[in-house]
């Protein structure tokens, strides 16, 4: 049986997601030193809005969004119910924060993170993550963002890295062009603690193969909470780094009209697979909200293909995929041949 | 019961809508008068091919993309299944030719055209339109685009084009911007001659109440194959002229900078909305021939809103909401006190 939430469920989770934008945001306008967030509260007439702040034509970030949002209502959408039936009947309260930055220099990496708290009578979980787009990877760059990433579940608990990592290879999927979005990170859902860690559709894939070798969840609400939290913190250690070392790489206009086209894929990602997104924009979410995740500018070519063995090929070849970044010694081998280690 | 199409069916729609690629590809070029199209012609595995067309860097159009694509299986789509369960178990047999035009002047608007023959059994129809997207239009304009293809579904038959006109509407609409994506055009599906001229979702809607006023149809094989042919052919008329109204018309980057911003609403359309784009991409559909819809260069900015009153204002104010363009006077009247008649 579900574990209860503790009485102040909602006020604490909307708390800690309210303080998560704050640091967010105070962070990324700290590196990039000229752009200023601006905000928009918003009402939303079923119950509940939410905190919208987006920063534009920074000295790094040519669009940083952060939005905060909490909503209730009285009728769940039968999306919901159909996954969950116990849920049916029940108010409902979510809550979230979601960023997606897209930098002007095409040596840093785009980045999003969510997380996320929902709750509807007996049912509550929460889901969240962060992945990492770049054009022109580094695998200590790579490396850096999975490590902390990995490290804040591992607080938590040593068996829900090994399962959220390739969870977040599969969700973050181009299936059309048979690309990652960028080299993963994390990815959860439906967490409440028991069951299942990996609650995905691909019963053979490599998460639920993971999530089979772990065995079952056994995690408190305070647990998830913690998760939420260690993993919201270990956002700024996984990418600031990346920024410093990068911000001062030149580029021409070639890497720029690579990232504009790339950054297609992101705005391809985000309309037709994304199903936060879909849902959002199909059940009348606040979409200018909502579609912050796009791109300030992007750029399609029908037919374009990169040159063999040049960066751009090293992308799709290899970034694009999933792999295991810490260990696989030939990847590490070739990416010191090539410059791009470090 | 329905009547069945000719022996040659298949061979006749082909070469009709090969025809029409040419036809189009050559009108284009001309036009442009430095572009030329470029063609890569494909096989799919499962059955079938095309041959896509694409002009980059024109003097006129900055994209222009033709496909034409004519494809076999073994098994249909769930999705063709239950919507019409006659086909089942039938090979099947589709044919289509495609385009969409980017111009690069503002004053140009962007264009879409598509008609399409689907097979399987005992079941046929032909489906297919075109739709105007503007950023600048003017009344002239829009009523040119309309008059020709209400021409051509006249010569068939008197009542057709006030189903399509609306059921058009209907279609190309952005539901999470509460917009139309240009003045519209026409747009039909599943047409074979029997039952209701309008086949949606929307029972309600302008396009199934004009359809119950006019009747059942009764056209034959013959007759739709003349419609398409017409419709077809009605493209060129209904759109050259505005380029050789338009094309020497000055603009600045502010005009520019709107039309990227409006090419995000077509990315957005095309990928959220678009049943025949996200078919594709779901199943196996050859990726850049169903993208090269998407436009060269496109911008998305958080909270943008035309100031009151202006020609920017004007295209959402006005023009992506369905309209009477020949018979509303306080239309004319306001298009011409605002110099956007001509």
């Amino acid at each position: 049986m579900l574990k209860e939430p503790p009485k102040n469920s909602r006020e604490k989770t909307k708390n800690l997601l309210l303080t998560l934008q704050d640091k967010i945001c105070s962070g990324l306008e700290n590196v990039d030193g000229k752009g200023k967030f601006t905000e928009e509260s918003w009402l939303r007439d079923e119950g509940g809005g939410g905190r919208s702040r987006v920063l534009k034509n920074g000295s790094i970030f040519e669009q940083a969004g952060v939005n905060f949002s909490e909503v209730q209502g009285k009728e769940l959408p039968q999306s919901i119910i159909s996954q969950r039936p116990e849920a049916k009947g029940h108010e409902w309260f979510a809550t979230g924060t979601s960023m997606v930055l897209h930098p002007k220099n095409p040596y840093i990496p785009t980045v999003h993170l969510n997380y996320r708290y929902f709750e509807a009578g007996p049912v509550w979980w929460f889901g969240g993550g962060a992945d990492l787009t770049p054009f022109y990877p580094y695998l200590s760059d790579v490396r850096n963002f999975h490590n902390e990433h990995k490290k804040a579940c591992e607080k938590v608990d040593q068996d829900l890295h090994k399962v959220f990592k390739p969870w977040c290879d599969e969700y973050f999927f181009l299936k059309h062009r048979n690309e990652s979005r960028g080299i993963g990170g994390i990815f959860y859902d439906y967490q409440d603690g028991s069951g299942n860690i990996y609650r995905g559709n691909n019963k053979n894939g490599e998460a639920s193969k993971a999530s089979q070798n772990v065995g079952r969840s056994n995690l408190n609400w305070d647990n998830l909470f913690s998760l939420a939290e260690n993993c919201g913190q270990a956002f700024l250690p996984s990418y600031l780094p990346i920024i410093e070392k990068r911000a001062s790489q030149k580029y021409s206009p070639k890497e720029r009209e690579f990232q504009l086209y790339r950054r297609g894929r992101y705005v391809e990602f985000n309309l037709v697979w994304d199903r936060g997104t879909i849902f959002g924009l199909q059940t009348n979410g606040r979409t200018e909200s909502i579609l912050m995740s796009l791109p300030p500018l992007a750029r399609w070519e029908y037919g374009y293909k990169a040159k063999n063995g040049s960066r751009e090929e090293f992308l799709t070849s290899i970034f694009t995929k999933p792999q295991d970044w810490f260990n696989d010694k030939e990847l590490e081998k070739f990416c010191m041949e090539n410059n791009i280690f470090d």
